[in-house]
């Protein structure tokens, strides 16, 4: 087994999955999830996503040798500080947050003796949220980002790749800076614009739309609380984001302007060649 | 039977289907597929889609008693005024363009002895296209919106209302400019929205993306050229729908810059609010 005992805080969608693909790909003897919520707790023990369930933290994390963080994105970095002291040595966190920067400064900013963290993003969300729609098989064939840098502790990193592989997921690394930028294009973007659509459009005119608003807005369906907590802490990657869309979005407004069939055949054949290699 | 003859002009998806699903449900005795491509009519030949095929329009609708004309938006009036001084009396025109308002003024300007349109939308598009993507169920469920106006042909428009439901589509009629302002919300706008999201990712930033984004951009794989002609034949109301969704960015790109997060939430819960009414 890789690990002997894994402590998931918050069992939601991803922690959940977590500890569904944990327990069915024999990764860890123990599976315990921490949370605020005892009757959620009580759920992800009878789906079989967690062994036992606690509300204390520093008991969920005692006896825990791979601590992983699924805490909306900006709770993340406190909950590690808050968990350390009670961890034991050679304890490793990792995370399931969609924005790693702010958090990777905010542990930089609090150093903490024998704190061993290797931030990690796995690709797996959804626009469903909640432990009831974990799935073992959330992270297969699926990428997680990791995110260490310089002062990452190697055989940590080394351990926390084959964790998150050992789920189903390939695994890839980048720079945090470089992981939030890139993410804000393809996905706090996408987020951002699907909201701003749904948003756009009048309740009674849903009954003449098809399958074509059905796509372009289905994430918009995903928690509000959530998705301003990862619009938050990478706020000024996805403002970059929004800027260039918009640049995007203005020229259009100016080829229509301009009735200039041409360029607006160009226009959505740009769009068209990125859709077509990023496949069905 | 509801026709003998129906001539679609313009074989690909929709009109492809158009014949797929008349010969399935025995709308019509005949169906006629016209085309500038002999090699594409011999392959709706070939899958069933036409009885027989030509590229001659005169031919074409000489003993049409239905004309369903399924050229991209912007030729389907300037098509219909060619043909109709070579059709039967009593033939009868529908449609399937994106678009209604301008293809409804035209034919108003250029008053035609004995012309008969019954308008349609079938709310059955796709970012696939071309008669190989055509299949006899494409209407099953969906809706067709009809654009009458006060000249239209009552006993015209309940044929053409029936011959809708035949192909197994919901039938519901809109005033051309309504439809056009709808349809700018539900579909001409989400198109754009895709398209500029897809233009401003860069390639070799798909491999760090998920399901968002492929959901997202997904109807911008469709036709340039097809949905160039829909966004000029839409010009003036999809430009407001693009100023509506402008605004609606420029709130969030102000929530972000305030950091604003109670604001956040409710706008992004706005959002979800229309996305989650329009179902899975």
């Amino acid at each position: 087994m890789l690990f002997d005992e894994i402590a998931i805080i918050g069992v939601g969608l991803i922690g959940g999955s977590v500890g569904l693909a944990a327990k069915a790909k024999g990764v860890a003897r123990t599976v315990v999830g921490m949370g605020r919520d005892a009757a959620n707790l009580d759920k992800a023990r009878q789906l079989g996503a967690i062994d036992r369930g606690t509300t204390d933290l520093p008991e969920a994390v005692r006896k825990a040798d791979l601590i992983v963080v699924c805490t909306p994105a900006d709770r993340i970095a406190s909950t590690i500080l808050k968990a350390a002291p009670h961890c034991q040595r050679n304890a490793i966190f990792t995370d399931g947050g969609s924005t790693k920067e702010q958090i990777v400064l905010a542990l930089k900013k609090a150093p903490t003796a024998g704190l061993v963290y290797v931030p990690a993003h796995p690709l797996a969300g959804s626009e469903k949220n909640g432990v009831e729609n974990a799935r073992a098989d959330l992270f297969e064939g699926r990428l997680t980002i990791l995110t260490p840098t310089n002062t990452t502790d190697a055989a940590a990193l080394e351990r926390v790749d084959a964790f998150w592989r050992s789920l189903g997921s390939r695994v890839t690394h980048l720079d945090p800076g470089k992981h939030d930028r890139v993410l804000a294009g393809t996905s706090h973007l996408p987020h951002a614009v699907a909201s701003a659509l749904a948003g756009t459009i009048p309740m009674e005119w849903l009954q003449y739309s098809a399958g074509g608003l059905r796509d372009t807005t289905r994430v918009a369906g995903g928690d509000p609380e959530l998705w301003a907590a990862i619009l938050l802490e990478n706020n000024p990657a996805t403002r970059l984001a929004l800027d260039a869309f918009r640049v995007r979005l203005d020229e259009l407004r100016e080829l229509l302007e301009a009735k200039n069939r041409d360029g607006l055949i160009q226009w959505l054949s740009q769009g068209k060649q990125v859709r077509d290699a990023l496949g069905t």
